[in-house]
């Protein structure tokens, strides 16, 4: 069996070459006589894996100094309760943008917390774009601004930052590491690692020293950031083998030459795939044109049969997990990071084939 | 580079056979063209994976039907914070026995829930037996009685469970699978996967139904048991690889004839590294006969050179991470499932061997 074109959303598509390094030192990592997956996570070799992690991550990410850098467990769902148990404790109160599943999500477990401030939202038009916040009057008594950088089930992505005087807490699971970006900008970086970063289990999180270690005394040890803080994530046992796979993934990243580089590659990636959607007579994007994702592409023909009998064809030929959201219908090609341009090329000629055949 | 004998306390040895077949398919699992960390957790060959790891995990235990399997993330950790919120609920107070660090963390994070009543403690002799707990006075006004199995720092192990009226909490975390137990003895059993299940990341949760369902609305979604119950462990994205490597060491227990069969092993593994410490004039146990752990044995020499000079002979000879924990000193010699009793011997001989030299 020959290794499909894989489209899934997350978890997703990892390097090749990731998984095979991976695959070689499984039952023997090194010179350490065992598995990754076996060692003490307080051993040295173990140690030299996360730091070189960390390290790595510092490095793509240009990470400041006076930014903390950990690697958690229990995804972005986790972060939704966990940020606000550590953040939301001056105000009591936050600003956010709704813009899809993972705000609405984030907003329920803020609740419980606090008030929350929904300054805008793109709901009524099935989050098919990011709602104007240059024109938003945005609260200076909240304790923090949230966002989602990228929706993945949508397929929108902010193209900038609004401008905010509060730290921005921003969930960055589906596009993280996609671009450089400006981690001061942020107060707290927060993403699961299963679409840009590595297996499903690992949580990245990047918060601003100063957001640390103000969460009420109430809070669980496990749920407080200056917990793992203060033990560099090995509080108790970390997702050992997970943060060895996403370091596996951070070296492949930098070999391509950065965060400039993948951007680079994102944005040709992604043209490929919407210049043919524009020229397109059968398919078309769902999304506002400047408010698209390059992670994930959501589009339909605008009829369901057609959609569907696209989906399955395309699965014959081995392009998968190609079918949009339950809540979105139609397709979608996520295409992160590790999802190679030759691929995308390959999936648009099938597309112009499946169109020549349908129309 | 040969493999060498691991002793380490978690995360641990696993068994050779389960390493060699996820190295061979990490790349491409089955007819699937991906690996298993590229796999959606929503597509049909992941949920056949889970569903299988869950039905061998219930085999192996003989799960009645009235409980519930979820695997979860945060290790014992977070279960120490997770289980108050959504049992602490009625009464606010629990019983408990203090055997060591894992109970003193346990107690801590439940302060935070209500009245904890630690009936006895082991701490006067460092932890090194299990309180008389056949005369204790157990309280009925209790929500539950919390217990650690097994000791991992200190070497101690229940041998059977103290009567009591009310659900029994077991951190099972260093000695589940080990043995057959009675599941319909306990409230809720909960295991980090790290020392006999597999790579860490995995917490194995089994809750008896009527369990599930009764935290108050202020706790947060995705640490309300109930959440993950709905969704058969999906509510958000799982630690897929874990789960997957963790039913591959299901399946190689099974293999062996179950529970039963490496409960005979481990009676083995264990008489035989204690028979030569009792006949030893060198090495003496850390722990009260009748307590000893068949997991994680505890030893010393009485003098601290000799003790150096052995854990660092026995690493050069290929016998690693026989360091006892700091709290404790001397050695420690974890012997989990996946340690074979061939590596067990091949230890005594070089314990005998170490001895001869150094009388």
């Amino acid at each position: 069996m020959e290794r499909v074109i894989n489209f899934s959303a997350g978890p997703s598509v990892l390097p090749v070459s990731v998984l095979e390094q991976a695959s070689k030192e499984l039952v023997n990592f090194g010179n350490s006589g065992m598995s990754v997956m076996e060692m003490s996570h307080r051993s040295a070799v173990y140690q030299s894996i996360i730091d070189e992690t960390e390290a790595d991550a510092r490095k793509l990410l240009d990470i400041p100094d006076n930014y903390k850098v950990l690697f958690l467990q229990g995804g972005a769902s986790m972060q939704f309760a966990m940020v606000p148990m550590n953040l939301m404790v001056e105000k009591k109160k936050i600003d956010i943008i709704d813009t899809g599943a993972w705000t609405t999500k984030a907003i329920k477990e803020a609740k419980l917390f606090g008030e929350v401030n929904v300054l805008a939202s793109s709901k009524d038009k099935t989050y098919s774009y990011i709602p104007d916040y240059k024109n938003l009057t945005f609260n200076d008594d909240v304790d923090y601004f949230h966002m989602v950088s990228n929706n993945t089930i949508y397929g929108t992505e902010y193209k900038d930052l609004p401008k905010v005087n509060v730290p921005i807490v921003c969930d960055m699971s589906s596009n993280i590491m996609s671009k450089p970006i400006n981690v001061s900008d942020y107060g707290v970086i927060f993403a699961g690692a299963q679409k840009n970063l590595g297996p499903a289990g690992v949580t990245l999180v990047i918060i601003r020293e100063d957001l640390v270690g103000n969460a009420p005394a109430s809070v669980p040890t496990m749920l407080n950031y200056k917990t793992h803080v203060d033990k560099g994530s090995m509080f108790n046992t970390p997702p050992t083998y997970g943060i060895y796979v996403a370091g596996l993934v951070f070296k492949w990243l930098l070999g391509l030459g950065g965060l400039k580089a993948i951007d680079q590659i994102n944005e040709e990636k992604s043209k490929v795939l919407y210049d043919y959607l524009d020229n397109s007579d059968l398919f078309r994007g769902n999304v506002e044109k400047k408010d698209r994702s390059r992670m994930n592409i959501t589009f339909v023909t605008g009829d369901e049969e057609i959609d569907k009998k696209f989906i399955a064809q395309a699965a014959s030929a081995g392009f998968v997990n190609l079918k949009g959201h339950r809540s979105v219908g139609g397709m979608r090609a996520s295409i992160y990071n590790a999802m190679p341009l030759e691929s995308v090329k390959k999936l648009v000629e099938f597309m112009k084939n499946f169109e020549m055949a349908n129309k």
